[in-house]
């Protein structure tokens, strides 16, 4: 894919993002949101990618959607008036204009099978917070502003934000956050519990490929893969024994597969040689269980 | 209605609802189950209110469930015995006497499309505390208690307490409340996430205004009843997916309808002016999405 | 049941259950899955116990699953490749091995109807960890240490881990500690929220001992075990009607049973005599209701 808002970066197996329409302050477009939700998909297919970190370019995160992008939600076309029903069908092509396109970010970051940091270097607003909260962690400069400002425009929370948000911070915080609609700062964010840590500008990104590394430096890919994605799903399940379920499914496959060599290698006391691959060893059941 | 255990007060675009049987601790009766059920379900329709406080008249929130009531669930006709399979049927007459009191009052609170704060100036205590886990915020006053007291009964929580408790507080304080069984005081209660904040007795009210103004002056009322029920409906899916489908939905008619008016305001560097009610202009899928 | 794996005390209602194979810092073995789900379910027939304890013998809690022992998941038959739809039937005698033997442990707390709480003496490492999670404290002793180190080893958290442990800790604590696959000291565990204190090592018992009897001294054993279930169940139903459904149930039959000497005991101003049990009166819709 031929990026013009995006910036890919790849360094030891870490694949930086760079939200990059400068001018814009990386204003969200549906060119963005078509380049993004590629990313999400396709790095799971990149061997070299063992975690993604997204950032701003310039002095922006990203300054919320393009309100000049006429593709964007604010040029719909007001006659579809569409039914729950309609949405049963994601894929029906007269939705295309309806169906969020912060939540098809955000459900490919949903889906991905490494690891993904947001290092919040300035203002994120509107898609530009709710996007992060998809992902793993959020890192924020001492200069960044985090806000979910879509109350004050008399719009709804998107990107499936109603569903992570209370998950990161609780549903008090949560409320607060939607209600207020307010633009935190740094601290602020700390203290609320939205942002893991905050940082000088100049060490955001050295601070975030630091956690990329702590989280995915010498693991097995499958299993740093299949961890992620039991943690998102089992969470919402009603029972635990269907937790059980999978949970036995993935420890049978990473035990005959990594697994078998980092038992060997904790014997031998010696660092494990994984060889499995995100991209073609995950598990059978894998397809069928994250369709 | 003709109110007899509550009084109600609009200032301002905020409906106050003053639990009023102080010579018994305004303690909780089947009238005051019906009338707060009520209120909850009536606001929806008043459009001069933003927002509602709870609070109690005199000395006491709430005492619990009133011991003396004899419509109260300790009168109950012991040879209905309901299984589960007779709960499929709430509206069956037979189970008028089975079904919890204090869960029509939170389901109507959880249905309520005005944001909720309790403002704790007294013990609030059994159902006088379960039912502030419904609302949005509670706030509370130096001389406030708060203390899910049903264990030392021999008796269970209720008012679906158990499903919002965890959700505020995490898993492992909401056991240690309910197995504990015991009385915090504002202090004990802030330190356990329970609450927002503590007040001096005579400031709580007008910091509880001060919040609902925060939450919903100058705001879309449609904007905000959708998000505070995004928030409490989303969480628990699955799979985000389907929060992306009620999302795609609600930006669609928010965008075609305030959030219009919204963006041209903030273009303009103006106030929006809002003119969507939550009476009458939710959107078309609302109505089927909350059934 | 003989037990090898444990040892057993029972003193003033209170169940010490001692993971006891201290020579092999206690690790876990396929007998010990065994007998500690024997032993959680086994103690819901035991009226004179209140509460349980669970801790290791020597200077380990337990040091993970124990990688000499051939029926453990590194002795699988690899030909199996079982598939999501086999797990449908979980009691299917092919899948024997193939079943995760912690998820079997954490299952059996689930349905346990007496709380039950950790106290971890020493190092509590893999499975360790993670049955810990099921359980409704954890407390752990100045030479705790607690560690998902699944990561390091290129398999998968187990035992139901990611249900229970973004509720303990949040979704963005329970990310990092399954990817860190880090061992935390005790200090690091209650920063994280993952224990409810730290203790020096000769007082952890009597602490752990205290909980229990703050839990369930003078309580009704029915009530208990309701309060518990409600709350690990309530909390992942989609919508609150469904547990206000459940909850009417539990106080019909807890207000015409113990709930009734509760009431008249605070009547009275004296301590009730509750006499329902937890192994024969669990009121008649417990039995569909967790199955």
């Amino acid at each position: 894919m031929n990026l013009s808002t995006l910036q890919h970066d790849v360094a030891d197996g870490v694949l930086t993002v760079t939200l990059n329409r400068p001018d814009s302050l990386n204003a969200f477009t549906v060119e963005m949101a078509d380049e993004l939700e590629w990313t999400f998909r396709h790095v799971n297919d990149r061997d070299d990618v063992r975690a993604v970190i997204v950032t701003g370019a310039g002095r922006a995160f990203c300054a919320g959607m393009d309100l000049a992008d006429t593709g964007n939600a604010f040029g719909l076309d007001e006659s579809l008036r569409p039914t729950l029903a309609d949405m049963d069908d994601l894929d029906d092509p007269r939705l295309r204009r309806v169906r969020d396109t912060g939540g098809r970010v955000t459900l490919a970051i949903h889906d991905c099978r490494k690891p993904v940091i947001a290092a919040i270097n300035g203002p994120a607003v509107g898609i530009g917070a709710t996007m992060t909260l998809a992902m793993d962690a959020r890192l924020i400069s001492e200069r960044g502003r985090i806000g979910f400002v879509f109350g004050k425009l008399g719009i709804t929370p998107e990107a499936a934000s109603t569903w992570f948000l209370p998950r990161i911070v609780g549903l008090d915080t949560a409320l607060d956050l939607l209600f207020s609609a307010e633009i935190l700062d740094a601290q602020g964010a700390l203290d609320k519990g939205l942002v893991r840590s905050a940082h000088a500008g100049d060490e955001l990104l050295s601070a975030a490929t630091e956690l990329a590394d702590r989280w995915t430096k010498g693991k097995s890919p499958v299993a740093v893969a299949l961890a992620r994605q039991l943690l998102y799903r089992n969470v919402t399940l009603e029972h635990p024994v269907d937790a059980h379920r999978v949970d036995s499914l993935a420890m049978f496959y990473t035990s005959i597969a990594d697994g078998a060599e980092g038992v060997a290698a904790f014997r031998e006391k010696r660092d494990p040689r994984f060889t499995a691959t995100a991209s073609s060893d995950m598990p059978p059941f894998y397809a069928d269980w994250t369709r």
